[in-house]
């Protein structure tokens, strides 16, 4: 049986080699458009912000390995342009330009996402940079070697962004934040985005949000600007970090059924409205278990996760994933910043009757020394009593902190239930009540 | 209405500032034997191991608010002897040798646990010192500041002996620990035992496990020696924190039943055997969410909550406490060790079929700098699949990952469940799969 695979990051080599353990007689075939394969994305922040690491130390496990140990056939170069669902087909181009074709008995789509670019003239100007895949990583990190960096603007205020952010001032270089949309993060409280813009600007970082951006142009032969409405701004580098676009295209034009943030609607056993195609990863959407609606929350351990039940359905062994949370986690300086489930927003949106509370607490016990704020934003359910969201700010116990309230959103909990749990205390790490009960605690009063 | 209370700590004083919250009319009288309420007393080590601390910043709220802003009638020296719940009055005596005997309506019984102190020779002598409440902790800084002490020996291998270990090591006094067990931590897997006694090897604390301790005796006019069957530790001073005991006797003499570990027996609602006398804090025992039997593990999240469970009930206000996980964490140096639910062997003894795995795993991404290993071990059931108990070790991100696994405990998720939840991922926090997810994954081999 030929398994054929159309990328080969998380969800894709998670597939591939999942696949190959489960059954190792399997014909597994993996396309992968550029030379790398599972490497940690999410960790090229970190790796440009050190000059001395090797970009290549984000490779989990070279492709060599993939082929020779597990006897992945692991095509690199080779850009899928066309699938044919009827005869069961995949075909494209290789890098030289020559085309393939290879039959499928199953396919899966794991093609993943792409950064989106504004369609604003000057977008295309050399060291206007884009960071998504490793090759882009390469390129702003040999940008920064070759040119004289010394100030970056950065379109977007996402998570890259603002890792981006921390990487570029540890480099020393000086950065403008900018975006078209009025508030700096949206899907949190207030008092909480502005604990995260004051690290920013503790940290000489210039943040402009709701500045509708025109164009970017030359100014001089090196350096650029951003012009937006009512404000210029000059950089010797611009990162567009305005979003992601889930690269769906091939699966759209098969006649495969879109969902959510069109990405290609897959089911519970990650099966796209074709019998014989999967989609994993950061193209395919997926349910949420607040609202229970199909959402696309590209994250990585989805991803793998995706992966690895498509490898088991394929196999004959079934695994039906039952849905996101959105959990997601970022640091940008000291401060930690986390979320889960739903934002008052979104609650609405999805039919709840939704309450919320703030409350700052600490990440120490009482007269604990080198303790910090902790704020913590809580999303309940007035009908229902239950838990909805969480998001989470502080300088300390943030980023695993998070993890009960997803958890707890995985099973539904209410409020109440939550307020109840036993929780670690000892005074390094918490007040004896834990911000997260402390908030729970003040949210049940509203329910 | 009267509403008595005897002892002013975590229990005690939640009880009595909750009460008056929910019922300003009521008659709030809290009898606290020694002149401290409402105290961190977990915070202690912490303190002790700062010479320019002042001991009274660990008290939370001083008793004068409590009396003046809170009108609770807080009598400090009162030492209850003796509850007749026949004609409902608690007497006892003053500081001053005088009696006193006052009725109630309700009475909260909140005496909390006391260092278990071996009935063995010489552990009466200047020098050895146990650390239980504010007093004690007085005591001890005050005689590390009077004291040449060079040389500590701490009785016991708990976490109190674990954190005063650390404590004593930062002001540059050696440390020897004993005990007379044969395992160094038997409530977690050996190689997380291992990993914990490794840090302290590091740090040059002596550990002697399964050494019998026959006698303290004096060595010369000014050191002790801690005697053993084949081992003479000498000290500057000794540490007896061997464990607790809860203070139940009031309640015994009362009729009162006892429960696990002869800690006061409560229901759900923390009520006694008697109709009119409530028992909460670590005199009482609760029952453990995942046996479902009565345990006693005195615990301070515990307390404040059982404290407050109390005072809406005492209120009219119906409060029920489902249970406890047992979740505990504490630090020794660089090591962060966290628990919750059943070990292996509580787990055979509660009629699991218990199956267990440790894996390692690590606290930041792949290649991401700073990086440590994360040992964890999980507990299932293999009959229902449920997860039992979770044990972890590291030097990052251990103490709050722990509430994750706390909370599926709490709602009795299979490890099945677990292993699919949303976590969080950022490379300075956490590989794309958590180790816990990662140790989910492993124990569901063997279910």
């Amino acid at each position: 049986m030929n398994f054929v695979i159309i990328g080969g990051d998380a969800a894709g080599m998670s597939a591939a080699s999942r696949a190959k353990r489960n059954k190792p007689e399997l014909n597994v075939t993996v396309l992968e458009k550029t030379m790398d394969v599972s490497y940690s994305a999410c960790g090229m922040p970190y790796n440009i912000a050190d000059p001395a690491r090797d970009m290549e130390d984000l490779v989990v496990r070279g492709a060599e390995v993939f082929r020779k140990k597990q006897g992945i056939d692991l095509l690199t170069g080779r850009t899928a342009r066309r699938v044919d669902p009827k005869n069961k087909t995949v075909s494209g181009t290789c890098v030289d330009g020559s085309g393939f074709e290879y039959p499928y008995d199953k396919l899966l789509i794991a093609t993943g996402a792409r950064a989106m670019i504004p369609n604003l003239p000057g977008f295309e100007r050399p060291g206007v940079m884009v960071l998504k895949n490793l090759e882009e990583g390469r390129r702003i990190k040999a940008h920064i070697r070759t040119h004289e960096v010394k100030k970056a603007v950065i379109i977007g205020m996402g998570y890259i962004g603002l890792e981006m952010c921390e990487a570029f001032r540890e480099l020393g270089i000086d950065v403008d934040m900018v975006k078209s949309r009025e508030t700096f993060l949206p899907w949190m409280d207030q008092k909480l985005a502005d604990a995260v813009e004051s690290e920013l600007k503790a940290n000489q970082v210039g943040l402009y949000p709701g500045r509708r951006i025109h164009s970017i142009e030359a100014e001089g032969k090196k350096k650029l600007q951003v012009v937006c409405e009512d404000l210029v701004l000059s950089a010797d580098m611009v990162l567009v970090a305005a979003g992601v676009l889930p690269n769906s295209e091939i699966a759209a034009a098969a006649g495969l059924k879109l969902g959510a943030g069109n990405a290609v609607s897959v089911d519970e056993t990650l099966l796209s409205s074709d019998p014989d195609i999967y989609a994993a990863g950061d193209c395919a959407d997926a349910v949420h278990v607040v609202s229970e609606k199909k959402v696309w929350i590209p994250l990585a351990l989805r991803a793998n996760r995706a992966g690895w039940a498509v490898a088991d359905n394929v196999c004959g062994k079934a695994a039906a994933l039952k849905g996101i949370a959105g959990t997601a986690v970022f640091k940008t300086f000291n401060m930690e910043v986390a979320r889960t489930g739903l934002d008052v927003h979104e609650a609405l949106d999805a039919g709840f009757d939704a309450a919320e509370t703030v409350i700052e607490s600490r990440s120490r016990a009482h007269a604990h020394p080198g303790s910090s704020a902790i704020l913590v934003q809580l999303i309940g359910d007035k009908a229902s009593g239950r838990l909805l969201g969480a998001r989470m700010v502080g300088k300390e116990g943030v980023a695993h902190r998070i993890n009960a309230l997803a958890v707890a959103l995985h099973v539904k909990m209410t409020v109440e239930e939550f307020s109840q749990s036993d929780l670690a205390y000892a005074p390094p790490f918490s007040p004896v009540w834990d911000p997260m009960l402390t908030a729970a605690n003040q949210l049940l009063k509203q329910l």
